[in-house]
């Protein structure tokens, strides 16, 4: 996969764009891991905060906030007794899944060939 | 490009450090900046500060450290008349550009799914 979004010289200012839309989402401590929380199934509120160690009720919600305004993930509320409100990620969202990979391959192949380094 | 790094109910350790190392390199303003302009060639200090808007000398500085500890960026001294510096990417460092393009596609992505929810 080598796509020419850099020629070296400038990069198109959409393109600026769409890498600060992805950094937006996966910079700080939380927001990669609501996403990977729900990649698999919608969750409730506190499904969610079980899932990753060390987040307040009150972070969780500002976080979540922000993800939806952003559009990665929806609030559903279903008029059952007691009501149930679940969050699900967005079609977009859940193509985070792919920039989560791309990191994770990239940070393995990294450790692999800083260690190769020390080693000799 | 389905690989299975969560399964949903956990995620093994060293997927976390992968990603981890990943976001260390790609979060702030600058890294990814700097990491684009080496991507072509090689560049001396004062390249890189004029290709990136808004830099200081101070700041540059202090990010090309940062990616040389990191095992991203190497300086290499060539003993010419006068003495030559530029910055090169490590194999480790060039392979950021996968990142960056899967990370500027999914921000097209969403840009456009989210426009297309906008209008109807």
């Amino acid at each position: 996969m080598e796509k020419p979004y850099f020629n070296g010289i400038e990069c198109p200012h959409e393109y600026i764009l769409a890498l600060k839309d992805a950094l937006n989402v996966t910079t700080g401590k939380w927001k990669l891991a609501i996403v990977s929380s729900l990649l698999w199934e919608n969750k409730r509120f506190t499904d969610i905060q079980k899932m990753i160690n060390g987040i307040t009720p009150r972070m969780l919600s500002k976080e979540l906030k922000e993800l939806e305004l952003n559009g990665i993930v929806v609030r559903r509320v279903y008029d059952s007794t007691p009501v149930l409100i679940e969050y699900e990620l967005t079609p977009s969202g859940r193509k985070l899944n792919e920039v989560i990979n791309t990191m994770i391959e990239w940070g393995l192949n990294h450790r692999k060939q800083t260690v190769e380094e020390l080693v000799g």
